[in-house]
This record gives C-alpha cells, structure tokens and sequence, in this order.
C-alpha cells in the first residue's frame, strides 16, 4: 500500500475542511450568536492536524487499488471526527460522541440527530450541520460515479464511463474532470431549489439550509418539527422534487442538462425509479383513506408522496409522523428504506438498480429450472449483465443483510427493543435519518446509549461507501503486505527507488 | 408435462393416506374417544378421490424435471387437504380454514397450531395430528436426499449421490432404494426416542406422539404447554438430544450406522451446526443469567440448549417463554429460525450448509477485492463448489427474503403488528411453529384472520419444499407446452406411441 501517498492526501482532505470552517462565520456574524470563536478554532486545529499529516508525509506514487479504499473511508472518517469540531467547542452538545454521532449524521447525508430541540443550535452551527450533508453529497457523487465503478464494488463497475473523461487510464485527471461537471450540476440544482424556496416564502437562511441537505438527500432541517414547520403544500411539491432530482444518477443530469432528456426515460434504473414512486404513493393514499388519517384527495397526495420520495431517496425529511400511519406503511417504510435512490445520486440505501438487477436475476433463475438447458442471462439496457458483477451484487444484498443482522443483536443486546433496533440500523445504514418506535420520526437518538450511538455513526458510514470500501478494511488480507508509510525525510531514497 | 402420471401418482398418493387413516382407530376404540367413525370416514372419501384419480388418469411416461415439481407440490397439497378430514368431521374445529391450516402444519412440519387448548381433541385426533408430522418427515428426507438435489434446486444438486443407489439414471428404483434405507434410519431413531421417553415416566401415547413429532422436527404436542408439561429435565435432555439428531443430514446417520462415526467430525455442514448449538446456548446462558431470569447453572443450561436445539433445528417445542426473554434473545431466535437443521435433514430454515456457503463466498469475495487478478473460489470439504451452485444459494437466500418480505407485507396490511406479522412468516416460512408476539409461544394463530391463515398455510408449504419447487409453479414458464392429461380410455394410443 501507498501509506505515504494515503496520509498526504488525508492531510489536504483535512486542510480543505479547514477552509470550509470559515463559510459559517458570516452567519453567525450576522445572527450574533456567538460562535465565531468556535469556527476559528475549529478551523486553525483541523489546519493544523492537516498541515501537519500532509508535510510528514510524502505521496509515494500514483493510488493503487488498495490505497483508494483506505482514502475513502478514513477520508470520511476524518471529515466526520473534525467536523464534530464546532459542536463539541461551542458546548451546545456536551458529550463528544454525541458531536460526532450528528456529525457522522451530516457528513453521510444521513440526517439522524441527537437533539431533541435542533433549534438551541442557534443558526451557524445550524447552517454548518446543512453544509457538511451537502459537502458529503459532493463527496458521494464523484465516489460512486467515478472511484467506486474502478474499485469493482457491489457492482458498481457497471457504470464505468458513463460520464466521459479526457484520459482513460490514469485515475487522478478523471475524477477531477468528472468532479468538476458534476459538482456543477449539483451546485445549479441547489441554486435553482434556493431560488424557489424564497419565492415560496421561506427565509434565505432556510432556503440556502433546506436546498442544501435536500440535494444531499441528507434531511437534517433547521427546525425540529422539519418541513412541517413550513406547513406550506408549495414548500412541500418543490421539496419532493428535488429530493426526486437528488436520487436520480447525476450522470443522467449530465445529458439532460444537453438537453438529452429522452435519456431519462431510456434508462432503465430511472424507470424503475420512477415506478416506484408512483406504486408506493398510491399504496400509502389508499391506506392513509382507508384508516380515515387523510380524508381530502389533495391532502392525501401531498403527504403520500412527499413521505414517499423522502424515504425513497433516504432524505428522511418529515411533514407527518409516519409511525402513526397503518402497520402496513411503517413496514413498509423499512422495507421502501432499502431501496435508496439511483446509482450515481446522492441517495443511500441499496441502489434501485441493485434491486432490479436482483428481481432479473431471480427471474432467470426461475428459467432456467424449468428449462435446463436454456441460455439466458441478466441483461441491463439491452446488454448482458456479466455472471462477475452479477455475483457481486448478490454478494451486496447478502451483506446488507449481515450487517442488518449482527448490528441490530448488538442494539438489543443494550436493551433496545427489537422496533427501535432494527429501524435504527436500517435508518442509518442506508443513510435515511429517522427510524420507527424510540427513534421514529417523532424522536431522535439522543436516548440511546454511547456504545449504540457509536455503532450506528459506523453503520452510517459503512452504509454510505457502499458496505465493501469499510468492510474490506476489517478482513486480515487487507493488512497483509503492507509497507511502512514514508515519511517525508525518507524523500529521496524514495524517489531514488521509484526511478529504479 | 406428463399430466397423466402426475396425476396417476396423486392418486396412489392419497390411497396411501387413506390407509394412515386407520392408524388412529386402535387409539380411539382405546380410548373411548368417539372418533372411530370419523377416521373411517376420512379413509374412505380419501380412497375414493385417489382410487378416481389413479384409475382415470394413466402414467404417460416417465417423470420428467418439471412434473417432479408439480407432482411434489400438488402431492403435499393434497396430503393437507384430506389430511385435514378428521379435524373437520370431528366437528371439534369448526372452521375448515383452521382445519387445513393445522394439517398444513403437520404435513409440513411446521408445529403452529390454530388450538387454544390442544387436549380438546382428544387421544385419537391428537395421534392423527403427530402421524402427519411424522409421514411429512418421511417425505422431507426422501426429498431433500433423493429428488431435489436431482431438481437442481437451491444448491441441493452438493449432494447429489451422497447415499448410493443400485442405478444412476432412473428416477423411480434410486428413489425406492434410497427411501428404504433412509426410512429405517428414521423409524428406527423414533423407537429409540420412544423407549427412553417411556423409560422417562411418560405414558406410553404421549411417548409415541412426542418422538414422532421429534424426529420430524414438527413439534405437536399432545399437551397445551408443550413439553414444559413434563416438567422432567430427563425428558427435556433425551428430547434435545432426538431434536438434534433430526436435525442432521440423514445421510450421515446411514454412514454412523455402518460405524463409520468419524464422517460425521469429518463432515463441514455438522462442525457448523454444532458449533451454533454451543455458541447460541452459551449466549443464552449469559444472557439469562445476566437478566436474573435463571440463577442455577443446570437449569439454566437446561432451558438454554433445549429452546435452542428447537429453534435451530425448526422443532419449535417449548420448555419456556422464550417471549419474555430480553430483547437480544427474541431477535436472535428469530434469526436462528432462518437457520434450520442440516440439509438431508427433517429441519426446515434455510439449512446451515447454505449459510456457511454464503459466508465463505463473502470472504472469498473480499480477498478478490484486495487482490482483483487472485483466482480463489467457494470449497465445500475440500471440493470446489461451482459457479452454477453458489449462484443457485444466492438465489435461494434472495428469493427467501422476498417471500419474507411480501407475506409479511400482506399480513401486516390485515392490520397484525409488525412483530407479530414479521415472525410469524419466519416461523411457517422456517417451519418452526410458534413466533413471538401475538403469535409468541403461548399464543396461537387461532385469532388471526382467514387470510392470514391461508397465506402461512402457502408459507409452510413453499418453505418445507425448498421455495423453489413451489415458485416455479406460478411462472408462466413454467405452464407452457403443457400436454393434456391422459386419460385411460386413451391408453391404447398412448402405449402404441410409446414403443414408437
């Protein structure tokens, strides 16, 4: 492994995040709430831990396979550790692991919190919980357009090259490319959202708050109550959809931006996408009439689909407290909790394409007993799905399943009820925000104890970079053959055995 | 499809049954029960619907793959059907729903029941209702050992030829000649367990119904509390002990019975599943101790490996309330009840072998992620477990979580709440028995809808017949080019086209 490499950039990870410390002074200015201080030691510490990491360590040559793992996951757990910086130093929350679970929440785009009154924030720590949702959605965009379909993960190499790049080889100059189209996509969709939430009467600090951690299909909101506060269908119908935009593959946007938009429809994730969210609204209307909750059809609607798409895309924003809708809706809320949004969103979960690969698959299968001796295999876009990413996805779903497992024996070992542990687990592992019972969308997690708050930040994460990238950090082969990093006075011998 | 002998062997099968039917009588005339009638009754509406059956429709041929699937589901179906007669001549369940759910459960294993108070139904009735389990047993080990792995179905085509037959290529003399040994193996281990009940202090019917029903792994007893009845740690031990050898590959009592003991040490799927006996158990123990709910280590260790070997196994006998256990408990049973016995065993569940396969197809997976160019795959005692298996377990672990999901869907939309609806599926699915919740182990599905019954009595049967065999029935696929059936008074044409 490139340890040198791995440390020099984790250290220029961490002197970006330094800068970014700065965007919430202004607010906090503004709203004289006292935090200025906090902002600047926050950044000066994290600066320094940077600028320490990346002047000790030299890059010892171009990321190999293995390094971009190690990057991914100790990057995110660098952002999530020093951006629970503010929290912790303005006292408001006074349990560190408390700072970094709302952290981990935020940098995930995940959207759980510990508080029960998200207000006593005061507006910078508040503006600063929305930035790192949307910081971390930039961060998941390139990850699983651009670095994990290279990593080979959970199949996610079916989407190489669907944003193209100037060189194909070397994976530096890509990404940055591809980074740059992107990010741009994913500013002006914020800006358009911002824009139309003004219009709608919200604050500019809720509406730059609010289009932030919708993009990032994150859901932490500045109010406890969430977008119920606004109470406003307007508010509600541009929330859903651009939380609908914010689960759609952005490589998609790319196109339609080109004004490809036949595109959208031609693929098929999108559809299935699309038809889910058609199916589970009208399900969710027919319920909600049914046990008399919604009588009025424009009411209904509003709700169902706004809950519908908040969950689907793992936004996990609330205009209702969906735990007191039918049994049937809160099941299948965790189960819709699987889903997540397209490949290539900013959504968590399983990836819609993940899912409808596995249907094909099960349907071939089916096939094939009765049939034998028949040839058919899983086909994408009109193109065979190869039997390697198809036993990578499986292996995805299995996985999932695991972790689902093993982490929710671990929450009712601490007492939690098998509701509240399981809804925590899948709520966080997929990156949505609120769970049901104890951690339903009326409550928080705040209650639970710290060794239950530090597993979920671990199942957020482990969730977000798509299960492989952390858990492949755990297995024994991973370590093995691994050189000592190279520290900076090393330099030249090094590169004197690069050029041998 | 040879309708025709599908058909034909139907009916042989319900003559067959309609002989069962008498087994009771000798009970009933004995103990003055009143029932002698019913069960004559039963046998001869049964013999008459077969005797139709086997006459009108003549075998057209050898079985082919797909009328083992038909004549497999249609045949368990069947024995339900009638099977449920008594019940419902008797007039003791009224409801013929309930009815069909009890037989359902007993032909399948299972062991739910629908019955606030068991004894209601007397000696004769209660015999019936062990018999089914046990001739359902019967049908499993022959099933799983001679006809499924033949299917290809779910993997099961790892143990293709583990019991030698005379013939390699016909279907019918292999099935015949394994089905004999196999079944000697297994009514020899009932009169053991019979004998060291009786020797227990227990009377002479309530031994015979209960090592019926152990060895089946159905877990019908013939008292309301189950075997907490007895109230013996003797009886509990030498039940554990019959639970646990029924939940082992029959395959390899036939080698243990040659003396070759060392296959079972030698053989991978049994370290696994013994290694889950002691890990649970002493996770119990723990766990129970630490709750104060037992403070003696013998009765704690009692309780402990009883309910786990019945939940490992798919038993579902209960010594306690397992409900009332702490949290981690009630989770970790319902996970243990996807395990189930071994294949070739009389345990429902998913089979540990297939577990233990998923797993080290994970961790194969994770080293080829390290090293992408690594050639390394999936061993079963020291053999290479090809692709096309490991693909059908991932189907089968997949298609497991979808049937999951969808009944516990439905019975949710009936208004059960989530606990209830969730295990409830997983123990018919699993062919366990009882489940938590409204449906915990003591409770019953009695007061559960018609729907819902219906739906767990499909439950039970696509779980004991490997999900496959069932699915494939409701694909098109799988109804195209269907022939008409033969009728007899065709035969001559058909024997004619036959020496064609």
């Amino acid at each position: 492994m490139k340890t040198g490499t791995v440390f020099h950039i984790l250290g220029r990870l961490l002197l970006f995040l330094s800068v970014t410390f700065l965007l919430p002074v202004p607010f906090s200015v503004y709203f004289h709430d006292g935090q200025v201080l906090v902002f600047l030691q926050s950044a000066i510490i994290t600066a320094i831990v940077g600028g320490i990491l990346s002047w000790m360590f030299v890059s010892d040559g171009e990321l190999g396979h293995r390094d971009g793992f190690a990057v991914v996951t100790f990057g995110w757990l660098g952002l999530a550790l020093f951006g629970a910086l503010p929290f912790s130093l303005s006292g408001i929350i006074p349990s560190f692991v408390d700072c970094f679970f709302e952290s981990m929440s935020g940098v995930t785009t995940t959207g759980s919190t510990i508080l029960d009154n998200v207000e006593i924030l005061g507006p910078s720590l508040l503006f600063w919980r929305s930035l790192i949702q949307w910081l971390g959605g930039m961060g998941i965009i390139v990850l699983s357009i651009a670095i994990l379909p290279m990593l080979g993960i959970g199949g996610m190499q079916l989407f190489k090259a669907e944003v193209p790049g100037p060189t194909k080889d070397r994976l530096t100059p890509r990404i940055a490319n591809t980074a740059k189209i992107l990010w741009g996509i994913y500013a002006l969709l914020t800006l358009i959202e911002m824009f139309l939430l003004i219009v709608g009467g919200m604050t500019f600090f809720d509406a730059i708050c609010h289009s932030l951690t919708t993009m990032a299909t994150g859901g932490f909101s500045t109010h406890t109550e969430s977008i119920a506060y606004f109470d406003s269908a307007y508010i509600d119908g541009v929330i859903t959809l651009f939380m609908f935009l914010a689960g759609i593959n952005f490589a998609l946007h790319f196109h339609g931006l080109k004004g490809k938009f036949r595109n959208y429809i031609k693929n098929e994730e999108f559809r299935f996408y699309l038809s889910v969210t058609i199916f589970v609204t009208v399900v969710i209307m027919i319920a909600n009439y049914s046990a008399h909750i919604y009588t009025g059809f424009t009411e209904n609607f509003r709700y169902a689909i706004f809950q519908t798409v908040a969950i689907q895309t793992t936004t996990g924003y609330g205009t209702a407290d969906f735990d007191s809708w039918p049994n049937l809706l809160r099941l299948g809320f965790v189960i819709l909790m699987f889903f997540g949004g397209c490949a290539g969103s900013t959504g968590g979960g399983m990836k819609h394409v993940r899912l409808l690969l596995l249907w094909r698959y099960f349907k071939v299968q089916m096939v094939q007993l009765v049939h034998p001796r028949a040839v058919s295999s899983v086909k994408l876009q009109g193109e065979r799905v190869s039997n390697e990413v198809m036993q990578s996805i499986l292996g995805f779903f299995f996985l999932t399943v695991l972790i689902f497992i093993i982490s929710s024996l671990a929450l009712a070992a601490q007492g939690l009820d098998i509701i509240t542990a399981t809804s925590a687990v899948v709520a966080t592992l997929h990156n949505i925000g609120p769970g049901l019972g104890k951690v339903g969308s009326t409550c928080n997690f705040g209650h639970l104890p710290d060794f239950s708050k530090i597993l979920l930040s671990f199942c957020m994460l482990v969730g977000r970079l798509e299960l492989y990238t952390v858990v492949i950090l755990l297995t024994p082969a991973f370590w093995r053959e691994c050189k000592a990093p190279h520290y900076s006075w090393n330099q030249k011998k090094d590169t004197g055995e690069d050029k041998e």
